[in-house]
């Protein structure tokens, strides 16, 4: 791994609470020799300095944001055309993708600067919504506009029709994001750096309408039927989704590479989570 | 494809109605210049003359069951050492794994002599219980043995302990086996080809146990604890599995050649044994 000395830095919104982790961060890298700076946006809410996005992105070896899984996230959507790792520090809860929680940033400094770190590579899907491209780190979610009611989504793989899902909505996710809604809406827990695109039913009105998981070989297109949605990425970002729209999905030849503690364990992060069997 | 001259046939077991299916496949084989064998096991039940299956296996270029996905199961956990493609003909209803119906035999001999058709590669799980080798086509299950109560299954991943299922059973699955026993358990359908390990607990005593699916990178490991339990080989052969016992389980080196129609729809067989939304 690459010995890193000049790290981009990117915070959570709304959050100017972060401001001194941000110092102390900025403090510890010092003493280390590493240059950090700060995206712009990031920067307003604190007041300090920041470098346009775009510039950050081309300067830095790695990104590092402050904040939560949602926070990780919406930068990989952002930044994953410029190909730079970033490392999550988790300011909340134990997350997924997070790497590391804020009483070991010191000593995760010390080994970025040394290279003793890992990177793991996680697919995302790409979607084009008529001639617009969007990309998802977690998942695209289909889901209808109105409170009550159901939405009709008409699903083709590899050009040929293939279901109708009349639900609340459809999920089609990555395995990174397996556990987020799509755990929720039955979906299996699907090992983060597989390269499957899944496909979950929200409430499907037939019974036997199961949770899919393909691989990355296939295309998915999806259309509605006398149904008014939207197109929900990753939690992030909503898009009116109507008839004769015609929404394309596949795993992009982009992918996500995330920092990790060269002794990370992911099935043992799994275990706490989910309150599972010591 | 190899264009098929010589075919070994099995019959599914304890059915000697099948006799005069058999002779009319053969007669149909005869007229297109196609040897035909049968293995000795089903050859006695329809009194004719067979070969020994090893043999049979040596001998042929592809294998044909004539029955229904257990027939071709089975088939398969005998045949993967010859690597011979098999052609399961189904006798019942609609087969996930089974290729064609009685009414296509005749077309499709002519399709095996002209070399049109594809193979699929489907994977097997390889187990080593203590010592002794298993292998499966669709799914491990690690069983209680009483009636009532449950069992402890201890799971390791990659040497590494994982999780405790305390539970009815624990599902140790290929994609080609999502739908049989662990679409029933609440597991996802995963796409045949797909080179995944599935893990699905059967009536998890803890809620927030759920269905897994890794990759074939992983070796899993599992025993029992305070428990008695039974290895169910793909719903065909059943062994003890006691305490003490060490059960390790992951991605064989041999695989599965299955023969199809060139135009086979797999979402189209998905869709009607399903009943999902045209």
């Amino acid at each position: 791994m690459i010995k890193v000395s000049n790290i981009g830095i990117c915070l959570r919104p709304s959050t100017p609470q972060l401001s001194s982790l941000y110092f102390s961060l900025k403090e510890i890298a010092r003493k280390n020799n590493i240059e950090i700076r700060i995206d712009s946006i990031s920067a307003q809410m604190i007041n300090v300095v920041g470098v346009d996005f775009s510039d950050l992105c081309k300067w830095c070896d790695i990104l590092i944001t402050l904040g939560g899984d949602g926070t990780l996230i919406s930068t990989i959507r952002k930044a994953f055309l410029y190909d730079k790792p970033i490392l999550g520090i988790n300011t909340g809860r134990l997350g997924f993708l997070t790497a590391i929680g804020i009483n070991e940033i010191e000593d995760f400094i010390l080994k970025l600067k040394n290279g003793d770190y890992i990177i793991k590579s996680q697919i995302l899907l790409e979607g084009e919504l008529n001639d617009k491209k969007l990309y998802c780190a977690n998942e695209f979610l289909i889901s209808k506009r109105d409170i009550s009611g159901m939405i009709k989504i008409v699903a083709k793989i590899n050009g040929k029709h293939f279901n109708t899902y009349f639900s609340d909505g459809l999920i089609i996710g990555t395995p990174a994001g397996s556990t987020a809604h799509n755990v929720s809406a039955g979906g299996a827990i699907i090992y983060p750096y597989n390269k499957n695109i899944l496909l979950t039913p929200i409430c499907a009105h037939s019974l036997t309408q199961r949770p899919l998981v393909l691989n990355d070989e296939f295309i998915l297109d999806f259309e509605l039927q006398d149904s008014k949605g939207n197109i929900v990425i990753d939690g992030q970002e909503i898009l009116p989704f109507c008839q004769n729209d015609r929404f394309r999905v596949f795993v992009s030849s982009y992918s996500a590479s995330l920092i990790y503690d060269s002794n990370r364990d992911y099935f043992g992060i799994l275990r706490d989570k989910f309150n599972w069997g010591v």
